[in-house]
């Protein structure tokens, strides 16, 4: 039994990825949940609002301010765009501070520009750590950008393509998403009548704010089309490439099992085995697999996460763990839902 | 640290409440998974079944035999009706056999015929420790029959009122049930083609099977329909029955919050909340509500269960907890899945 | 060929049952459309909010005003409630107006006031030609009161039992229903996150205002629970009613196949076939099935509806159609759209 | 009001393709539905496999030999794969048959070995009136191959891109569609509860046996994957290609709506708005748009079609329509089934 618990603090616990942070932190051992806050929800019950949450019911959600935040040892941004910055600097430099905004991801303050329409924040330690480097800047961090849902899908499919050189860096993403990755905005094209039974294309033509960061994250030109698909959760991104002349499946499929073989959340699975988005249904799991159409001349590259778990609240736990020297894995499971 | 582990193994390990009893299993800190079995699917690598068990999937599916079975503390048995009787002979007294099966939930035969066809097997302790008088029976059980998965919800959401003579033993349940209920039987009606967007109502007229069970377990006349709704797993109980005079929502709210004060899974919400099914989705939780409809002279209580968890694998676990003297809640949780 | 066409305006068409008859006036022989009205929508093309009715992309929504609508033969209204009676009586009596909203439907001014906390607008014939009286009523009626679309379904599956006698007048109905039932409002509770993989029971206890209305229709006590499900469209009512004394399985479809005999949209199913929302989906039918429980003492009939066309916009043209002294059929179709 | 109606026959009346096509004849003036045929289905009533066809109900399904579809003016077949030939060949020359299969689609005998297997039956006119040149083919014919359902939308979607050399001749097209396309067989993957909530990949890697028809259509290199969504209709392909220097976002698009200018089905959505599979649900039109990644360097096409209509079904009865010397659009409708 461990003397004291490490105390988080979660801004923007009405939300959807609010949610998932604490469905995560309820079952993470070293874990005691601290203060929890909303915007226009501050003064409900969590229980009216995240009904899933049974043992957080009757807490009461206060406002999103440093004053509430501070005194915790970790504290989760689940925020807007453009809101982290200013609750960050109000925290203690000592306070772990996991935005899962989109903030402090971009190096390039011309593509935060661009991007966002707005001046850039800065950039801190990338929550990826499965990303050759990233691990190490994040031991001990105490802020931490997590990724974007579909960055972290689209990169891990193909970093070993580009970083080994067997494609050329001119990558097509075309990207299958949940609805819950649009947050619980209320928009007409959000409804449930409007989502079930259709398939839709939404921010064509590279103008997608994840661009920048997976191009960012692969060094690679990326022609990236998300599409939103009748599910509450999962994304299921096909990623292709100009293969280099004489690379097979075989090597392909060798560099993706090499790159991941000590990774405990990336699974590549085995040959002729597709990933689907069912079987990483709130587990903290990348499924990958490759290979290579010949006739096109292209290597094809399939990634499955869950948006919410790995693809957010996930991998912001995974970085806390990392942060605070706990067991990266700790509290996160590659187990899924299914069916 | 415990020295030793339980060591459990699953029959029917290929099916969907078989693969749901492993992926609560993986996280029960005091279970070894031992033997896994199918039928038609022996030889087979789990992970090529059910995909969302990552850490099992190199395992190799054996026969379903009592020699594959026998050497473990706990069998648990996924099988199709009529097959437990023959298996649990064949295993030790002292091995503990938690059956999710229909074969020993009956203690009328005469019921059993009627509704089965064929002759009964006996009767096992019920494994519903929520029922009045049902936990005792199963703490050191060595044999136990895991309740159908309408009759849990069922039950649950009518006991108190018909325990406590609020209502005239006349109910009428309509339970709304994701497909995962019916297993993963190749039927075309189960087709994800005819299911999506689709509303239909089966076993109509009190022919279901667990219309009996629910007989029992209430000890009322039962008008019970089930309901196919487009969802993978989830069922929401509708249950009513006449209103003895005078008796209030009030009234009718008290007696199900006294009921299940005790009760770590039942979950009587707050006033005017009431239950769905994505709150409790992979959850142990029952969630209920009451009120009295005045106007009809009826009590009407809503319940909502995963058919998968609490519905089947998840009380599995619970009777296991008992039967082996754990505390009740080992490896289950109240905290469900949403969106 | 008939040389002039009935001008027909449509007061609400940015909504779901706005979009839906003008799905069906599209299809209609004899009917031009005219005139197309919006609240906020007001100025925007119809076909950004309806991008399924492609002929009329290019018409502008106009404000919903008397002057708008005026100088149409027929005119219909698919607008919140309370605001129908003054259009109406803005237009002349000549023009037949026919009302899809609540306001007109209840003959009795006290549950009005109870279940809409209004005054009573007053009481149109009712667009239900199946029932007894009705159509008579119809023919050549310049002002129409369209059901509600759990009425519609609850009312024709329970009809012919009430009747006859068959059953005591104390009947329980669990109908469950798409999510476009809820129109287009912007609520969380609607959004495609919260809906999909969802179950919820709502309106419990008698409170929902559709309870009143088919009361009305049956003359019967109504228990009734409207349950949301995930699909866009289409409801699956499960109705039930005490059995009088010796009446039969077949005593009660007799009844049900007589009653409906020379119905076009009243689909009575051959023995053991259940309906199914999908079956009418985009249709003007209604399926019906009916049996009797003898151990619960209760006869069970389902009915399924899809309730945008009979339930809303097929009732309102099936309508339109008498009143005009057309075919009731012309425009309608019993053919359904599945899978 | 014409003195004699063509008779058609409709073989594989009871799966998918032949139910649609079905829905689609009983809406269709000049048709007057003849045979209608199954294999194992033989003998049932097609009211108990497509409760949706009301008016049909109560045909039972003949056998599926020359024998039984002979006599009719025009004959659909919608059959699995090598068994269209032997009976068009015992059908005389004089009876439209339109085939729904892929035996008579490819050119290229030695991409039909290298896709399908067997040796090649033959080619007849390729039933995609929108392609240049295949218009004529049609009209009059006797024989018909209706194109497949990810070539129709994949084809439509990049022609004008490729034939005015918009691109580089290297496309990828990544396609998300309904479960409908995989037709009624009774595989496990199929199941609704596997299909809900889940998205998968297959066919990865330039295999889909639909790759060389779309090669075929367009004369240039395809990457092709399909992709499985959770809804029983529809296809959205999300298309790219290599732009060719110079060329911008309106050139694209001004090249689409020449294309596509007398086209009844085709419809290139205003500037902005882009297409969903909810908008053709049931319809025989095409939504499209396309813009320029200049980031990317590619053009961007987005493409939506109901499989089972405009991707199969409609189309067969626009062919039969050209070939009987009908108005194309004779019973086909571009207005959709939303919401």
């Amino acid at each position: 039994m461990r003397v004291s618990k490490v105390r988080v603090a979660v801004a923007g616990a009405s939300g959807y990825a609010g949610g998932e942070l604490l469905r995560l932190l309820l079952g993470h051992p070293a874990v005691e949940v601290g203060a929890l806050t909303a915007n226009s929800n501050a003064g409900e019950l969590l229980g009216s609002l995240q009904p899933h949450l049974v043992p957080l019911a009757e807490r009461v959600l206060e406002p999103t301010t440093p004053e509430v935040l501070e005194g915790h040892d970790v504290v989760f941004l689940a925020l807007p765009h453009g809101t982290s910055a200013a609750i960050a600097e109000a925290l203690g430099e000592d306070t772990v501070v996991v935005d899962c905004g989109a903030d402090f991801r971009l190096e390039d303050a011309d593509a935060w520009r661009d991007f966002y329409g707005s001046d850039h924040a800065g950039t801190w330690p990338y929550g990826l750590p499965e990303l050759p480097g990233a691990r190490d800047a994040l031991r001990g961090a105490r802020r931490i950008a997590v990724p974007g849902c579909y960055p972290t899908v689209s990169t891990l499919a193909l970093a070993p393509a580009v970083n080994d050189q067997l494609v050329e860096p001119d990558v097509v993403v075309v990207a299958a998403s949940g609805t819950s990755g649009a947050g619980k905005s209320l928009k007409a094209n959000l409804l449930g009548s409007e989502v079930m039974g259709n398939v839709s294309a939404y921010g064509v033509g590279g103008v997608h704010r994840h661009t920048p960061e997976i191009e960012q994250n692969l060094g690679a030109r990326v022609s990236f089309t998300p599409v939103l698909v009748p599910m509450p959760r999962g994304i299921l991104a096909t990623c292709s490439a100009p293969i280099k002349s004489g690379v097979t499946a075989d090597d392909a499929r060798a560099a993706y099992v090499k790159a991941y073989a000590d990774e405990p959340f990336v699974n590549v699975l085995p040959p002729g085995q597709w990933p689907q988005t069912q079987a990483v249904l709130g587990s903290n799991a990348v499924h990958l697999q490759v290979t290579v159409d010949e006739r096109a001349g292209r290597l094809v590259a399939v990634g499955a996460v869950d948006n919410l778990t790995k693809g957010t609240a996930g991998a912001a736990v995974q970085c806390m763990n990392l942060a605070l020297g706990l067991d990266e894995t700790t509290g996160l499971s590659t187990v899924g839902l299914a069916p």
